[in-house]
């Protein structure tokens, strides 16, 4: 099967135009992708005023409608519902499309789409790690993918062409592309964003408000992500349930080793801990 | 003893040129308090530099010289050396100086101190609620205090005069000022700075190099804070040591309430529990 680029003829299918969907949306337009954008969802009021503000020239409640018609399927809807729409709708799409998505966690997804990775219509797993505390298209932007590290995620059996066009089309957004296995994507993002959301939530949890006037930049900061949507997170750190909980077994030891220079007043060793931090974190601000 | 307002007549001596010190410094000058201003420090060499930038207009390498010719005196020096830089200042200090800090801890500088909350000459500890993960008198800009908290902690038996020049100085340089006892203010900052800290360097800690391009805005905003200089943070946290463990456990037990709703797979429980710090958290956005 030959999957072709993305170009001036094609269509696109949004499923789920929130912040990531609209923000996909607005990217394609300015970038001169894809002169049909499609968005799918629930609500038709809601898909309606998408379209009065130009983020998407059709709306359709219908996964199986918009499939028929589409070139590549973007599913960007809570990540536990992703693999069930991916999978009511590529029985519909044309031979030759491609479905990818935005989900957080990978390895439940493409485990149970694996059928897909070659054949008439391919799904290819995406996590363009880009996005908001803020919710719904309202605070969509058309540069939210631009510049950032987008992970895609396919299997050994997979279409490499199929791959190859999700990698292009991601890195025609600005995004750097890394690949690697669902399983490995899943174990490092459950360190690099579930964990610092975890640990966000539990401090926003411990600070009553009035304590706030005794916060500064350091706090706001460290805690902004505690804003996001809850019942999102809930799904993101149910779907990496395992992971997360070994990484915070992992963080649980890392504590007590700071912790335990503190019991001891040792602050030779407290302060080599927080400056070997300082060293690991100063890396990846300049590099 | 009377203790005047900041006027156009007066002298600032600002013990420790770095970024506090020197955004002290820029903001006397933007708001036009202070027609001279002395910097005090160590390094000869360093405080020409601040000289020639024209942060300030006059070097010193001695706190007692400096403190002779002093009308107000900012102590920005590392939490843990600010009591004794006082003690050593204030008795060549002319009558109806005003002494004050900087620090991020108070109890220990406020009660060595305890003896000068009324006299000839006056301390009043306060901690401005400003900072950076940046160092030095280069990294200085006079907005630095604009906008933000600041917390003054007289003990009871301050003069109330002495006390209202200081809250009313920093009000000058566009900060909320709060009121509190040292024990409060370090109880507080346990949580709403240290713990945050504390939690950032571990977060940095546990993510190696090589998984920087999975890392996204969520984490660099968590982890910010971790490229604070090691030396001063390890005399923030051994000053306000059993705070601070205090306030661990408090972690630990919000921590292990979170974590076993993933062990129980709660997602209804852990939902809730994300949907609590989510409106915490927002409050302090919009409040």
């Amino acid at each position: 099967m030959r999957f072709p680029e993305p170009i001036r003829t094609q269509i696109a299918v949004i499923v789920g135009v929130g912040l990531l969907g609209g923000s996909l949306a607005l990217a394609f337009r300015k970038r001169g992708l894809f002169p049909h954008i499609v968005g799918v969802g629930r609500n038709p009021q809601r898909l309606q005023m998408a379209v009065q503000q130009k983020l998407i020239d059709e709306a359709c409640t219908s996964v199986e409608r918009a499939a028929r018609q589409a070139d590549w399927i973007f599913v960007c809807t809570p990540v536990d519902q992703i693999a069930s729409h991916v999978a009511r709708m590529i029985p519909y799409a044309q031979p030759g499309t491609i479905v990818t998505d935005v989900g957080s966690v990978k390895g439940p997804i493409c485990h149970a789409l694996a059928r897909y990775a070659r054949g008439d219509v391919v799904f290819v797993g995406s996590h363009p790690i880009a996005g908001s505390e803020k919710q719904g298209f309202e605070n969509s932007y058309a540069d939210l993918f631009d510049g950032k590290p987008c992970v895609i995620t396919p299997l050994p059996a997979h279409d490499a062409t199929a791959v190859d066009a999700v990698e292009s089309l991601w890195r025609r957004l600005g995004m750097s592309v890394t690949r690697a296995s669902p399983e490995e994507h899943d174990e490092i993002l459950a360190t690099t964003s579930h964990l610092p959301h975890f640990l966000a939530s539990i401090l926003a949890s411990l600070v009553p408000p009035q304590w706030y006037p005794f916060t500064g930049t350091g706090f706001r900061d460290t805690t902004r992500v505690a804003c996001g949507d809850a019942q999102l997170w809930t799904a993101i750190f149910m779907q990496n349930r395992e992971q997360l909980l070994n990484v915070l077994q992992r963080c649980e030891h890392m504590q007590s080793e700071f912790k335990q220079t503190l019991i001891n007043a040792d602050a030779e060793r407290l302060c080599q801990l927080l400056d070997q931090a300082r060293q690991a974190r100063t890396q990846l601000s300049t590099g």
